[in-house]
């Protein structure tokens, strides 16, 4: 039916030249569901603690994600970040993370969101993405995120995770750093040679690339005079790029993931416009659709002199 | 007439994880001049020491670059740079830097290089850079390029080198120095209110981004599995791009920008792939023009699902 997203649903502090804002609604799963609502249903899994109040249900619920399957656990506190930007908004600098709740989350998914067709595993611990990814057999394409942090202390879980997904979505260096291969190329390849038949490079800034057997696709970010935050930016585009595929319910084809590219660039600069959801949980289809109209002449040239 | 170009002619010592070589053929204005020659007539000016040896000439004027504006000192030594790359081939390491005939120069341009339609300012002293800039009254287009050696200790020269451009093609993080705006599209905004019409930001591995009073537009870097040696791929990117602006002899319009922008990453990408000039020097010009489509191929996404 739809689509399901597993990841964390968090708090956090965030503090940016531009600003701060104290445990306002986050998490990966939030930025991504909020980002796919815009072309198809979305089921949210994971789990909150008793703080969890419906204002922030409401966010979530206002843009149609279906929220039945996030746990909320009695007596329990939500994820917590905390972290700020400086003057180079492509590092997040780390305060604080308390696990909480997600420190003992075992994912359990309802029939609804079992037979989701399209599934993504937020960044979170790899061998919870492989149970989730059990569970949800009628998911003809998942994707899943990923971190240093799980490199480094759970490599051979992501490896055997990435195997069971058709599209990995994570940061450049990170493909590196899994790899061991300098070159982005070579190291997308050795990624795809485990499984997934499309790879897709997140380079903040810089916009993303996507690899795939038949090539190489690229779009630069969407270029903007005021970035306030760009906590969720990858989750905006992986929600983007799921949901949109997920939405069009045709083949999954190179045109369609490099439209579907275009439609995750777009999410992403939305969501850093603004402090945590707050651009989002106001954004239109037709907001969408204009800037990716501008994405597009931004990036097309002719191949002869006109 | 022509497109000349002022700066370095170097020998270049540069050791990366893929191999080494002492005393190649390099400089700014060498894989410039190499690249652009492949478009238009091209007049190299800069000194060289007694050490600049026939077969160096050789490789240039294979090109069809002219070369009766290199000054020969006597006695003198060309200039000469040492570095490495390590595992990021994004970052040069300079281990020695030998200006030698550089140190005392005195740009004295030729008629013919004077009568030049287009002009590129290579990175040197932005002082140097405005007096060529002021000897070439007929350039109807001027570009240069620049480093943060400049901004640090010619700042006032640069500026005012800059307010006599058309275009300026410097790397991004240049642009966040010289303006002290963290913002790439502000920073390249206050670049414009200088003078110039276009600012290109480029972005190593990442590509390059154009700035234009009309709008924004980015290319991402050829994806290569196998990148050699990056020296020079600037000037490279600077030569495949004034190179065709001068040699399609049309109007200098957005349009033809990015077609330029799009030769002038193919440029850089051969550069790279090999030491030095040698790839460029055994290059054709069938092989850009089926870059360039691979390139705009791996670029172009459909506005709508066919």
């Amino acid at each position: 039916m739809s689509l399901t997203v597993v990841g964390s649903i968090a708090f956090d502090s965030v503090k940016t030249p531009f600003g701060e804002r104290e445990r306002m609604l986050g998490g990966s799963a939030v930025h991504f569901s909020l980002a796919a609502s815009f072309f198809t249903e979305v089921r949210v899994v994971g789990p909150v603690g008793q703080d969890f109040g419906a204002e922030h249900f409401a966010v979530l619920e206002n843009r149609g994600v279906l929220t039945d399957d996030i746990e909320r656990v009695e007596g329990g506190h939500t994820f917590f970040w905390q972290g700020h930007y400086d003057f180079d908004l492509n590092t997040a600098h780390t305060e604080d993370t308390q696990l909480n709740v997600f420190g003992d989350f075992v994912p359990k998914l309802s029939q609804s969101s079992r037979e989701a067709k399209m599934l993504f595993l937020a960044n979170i611990q790899p061998d919870l993405q492989r149970q989730v990814r059990a569970q949800c057999e009628a998911a003809g394409f998942a994707a899943l995120d990923s971190m240093n942090l799980w490199i480094e202390t759970a490599r051979e879980s992501l490896l055997a995770a990435i195997g069971e997904v058709d599209c990995v979505i994570v940061n450049d260096a990170e493909i590196r750093e899994l790899t061991g291969e300098s070159n982005l190329a070579r190291a997308a390849r050795e990624v795809m040679a485990l499984g997934p038949r499309a790879v897709i490079a997140k380079q903040g800034e810089y916009g993303a690339a996507l690899f795939t057997p038949h090539g190489f696709f690229a779009l630069p970010g969407f270029p903007l005079e005021d970035v306030r935050d760009p906590t969720g930016a990858g989750d905006s585009f992986a929600g983007g790029f799921l949901g949109y595929l997920r939405g069009c319910d045709g083949e999954v084809d190179d045109q369609a993931l490099r439209r579907a590219m275009g439609y995750g660039t777009v999410l992403a600069s939305f969501n850093v416009e603004e402090f945590g959801t707050e651009r989002i949980a106001r954004l239109t289809r037709d907001e969408i659709d204009e800037r990716f109209s501008a994405l597009r002449s931004m990036t097309q040239f002719d191949a002869l002199p006109v």
